[in-house]
């Protein structure tokens, strides 16, 4: 017992990963590799509440390091809302936004595809969700018209889309559910996991009354991190103080992001804010990779032509091959990490989720000449 | 416009604390000093996600990097517990225990030193708050046995102490207050914020159902990060899984601490188990510390002789300094700064806070020569 503790303490004081310097195409990881200014963030404050050298009570109005502009001035901006805050990560915000909003045994309206997280968030917060089907195999699309009637039906007290979803990387259209929101006057929640720091999106442009985002999917953040933006209605009952303690949110918890990972998102956030504009290229980049791979035999799942760097492929071939070699389901991820790409996770071939936000062109010539020479040496 | 956007955007690319190297005597942050081992392990998990590289589902069953064993083995063991989990915090543990083990307008009985925190939960959880009053001015100590019949009176779900307060420093008799516990089979949380990872403290030990430790206070971590221990009993309650998504446990959201902080957590641990042992060391050099400042004519409230590195201490001769010099309240922490030392916060001069826990004995009789340096300049 003894050994076998020391062996484990060992272990923890030289914790590595095993792919720095891969091809990186793993979907949850393509829009957060840190940007040079974040590696610096992440040393400069990585001491334990070192964010909190000069608070006086409210993490998002601390001036130095400047929170107070980042949270009050340019991710407003950058969402298209009007009033915005910092949380532990999108699914966090959710859940505060159906904590706040609703009380157990009410009902929400969410998207099909939406993220797991969504359905743990309702389940924390004993609600009734109704989820809107989507059009099935191969596409699962949402057409967003189909929730006019749930709501007729259910009196829901918040809607959801994901946007685009996290499985196929669908865009659904946000900004007609943004009219039917404000037909029925229901409050509406765009989570844009996937989007917000990808690609250019504006909460007011959609009409929705909250956007939620991540800073370690999309922001180019250390882990865990989010950002919540909201219409100015919003603010006085979903970060609503304490009754006790007058600076303290309560559904904050007083502070949420008090750490290194919020250095990060904002030491990020002048690239990332830049990087959306080259949006359109990037969905070129990955249509392109899509008909690569499609040429192989591979099926794109999602809507075609794609327009989000997420992309859904089943591949029945490497399947096939997992089932008459020695290592199984586990030659794919060996054959891909032998040639610097790092992808699908340890085990999978029958179907998987690729991203092509952070590679370049040239780098996916290369994984779209090893998927073929990987096919090639099985066949 | 314009121009003040560039301004902030470039002042985001460039993110530095002013105090590195300083003698750091700023409790909330003597205890989260990072090791060696957790800055590497900082930079080599900073990419965001990059702790999910082998997930199968559920973050503390990853076994590289070797979560698993960190959360199931070595964690339980050193919280002296059956069950550990981690969590963004101390808060957002206490948190989630008031929302899966009370209903709104429960009451819980909590002492009267009680982080803030502590009240901000409970406000959104919904729960009435019974404060045990302390032993006010000098000594604000706890008499656990004031619970006893504050627990036949209220009926409350929860017990909740501070141990030590995070204000005077106070260990109030937890072990007794176990044994209260036990004999009301009322559920009890010890909060150890300031004690996990500073000082040798087991759960089972005191005999309460829940632990919670913070890893930016008190385990060398980058923040947001804390730990979480409990009975067994507890688990399934507290750490419920989804209906939908087994693997996800649902007051957790699915997961957590999913990114760096955990890292630097796991990375420190070794460190930390060992350091709770030189905890004797540490307290007899607070209290050479607290006998040195009221010599100087400092006046340390809290328990005495004190049992913890967090010391309290009124300071008028300070205070009256600051009604005749120019900079006012701001020239006790510009003098300090001059000098090297890290402490009371901006502004601060009639009473503050200190910790000795990561100041050696020659730096701190360093401190206490330069508050006798600046009482003497000023005289």
């Amino acid at each position: 017992m003894e050994q076998r503790g020391s062996k484990s303490l060992r272990k923890l004081s030289e914790l590595h990963r095993q792919h720095s310097g891969l091809i990186n195409i793993m979907p949850l990881q393509t829009g957060s590799l840190l940007t040079e200014a974040a590696k610096k963030a992440l040393i400069e404050f990585g001491d334990g509440y070192s964010v909190c050298d000069f608070c006086s009570g409210t993490l998002c109005d601390i001036s130095n390091p400047p929170i107070r502009e980042f949270v009050h001035e340019l991710l407003p901006q950058f969402l298209g809302c009007e009033v915005a805050t910092v949380t532990h990560g999108a699914r966090e915000a959710i859940f505060m936004l159906m904590h706040s909003l609703t009380k157990p045994g009410d009902s929400i309206i969410v998207d099909g595809t939406r993220h797991y997280t969504t359905i743990v968030s309702a389940e924390r917060a004993g609600l009734n969700v109704i989820e809107v089907p989507h059009s099935g195999y191969p596409e699962f699309k949402t057409d967003v018209n189909d929730y006019a009637s749930l709501i007729e039906k259910h009196n829901p007290k918040l809607i959801l889309l994901t946007y685009p979803d996290g499985n196929y990387g669908n865009i659904a259209d946000a900004r007609r559910l943004g009219e039917i929101a404000q037909e029925y006057a229901v409050p509406y929640i765009i989570n844009g996991a996937y989007s917000v720091g990808r690609m250019p999106i504006s909460m007011a442009g959609i009409g929705a009354d909250f956007i939620v985002g991540s800073g370690h999917k999309s922001m180019a953040s250390a882990g865990p991190c989010g950002v919540l933006g909201m219409k100015k209605k919003w603010e006085e009952i979903v970060l609503r103080r304490s009754k006790t303690y007058p600076k303290k949110e309560v559904e904050l918890l007083g502070c949420t992001l008090r750490g290194t990972p919020l250095l990060t998102l904002m030491a990020s956030f002048p690239q990332v804010q830049e990087r959306v504009n080259y949006w359109e290229e990037q969905v070129t980049k990955a249509q392109w990779f899509s008909v690569k791979l499609e040429e192989l035999g591979f099926k794109q799942l999602g809507e075609k032509p794609h327009k989000h760097d997420l992309l859904y492929f089943e591949t029945p071939m490497l399947y096939d091959i997992s089932q008459r070699v020695r290592e199984r389901g586990y030659f794919l991820h060996k054959e891909l990490k032998e040639r610097g790409i790092w992808g699908p996770q340890p085990g999978v071939t029958k179907s998987f989720k690729l991203s092509t936000f952070a590679a370049d062109r040239e780098q996916l010539e290369f994984v779209v000449a090893s998927f073929k020479a990987i096919l090639n040496k099985y066949s």
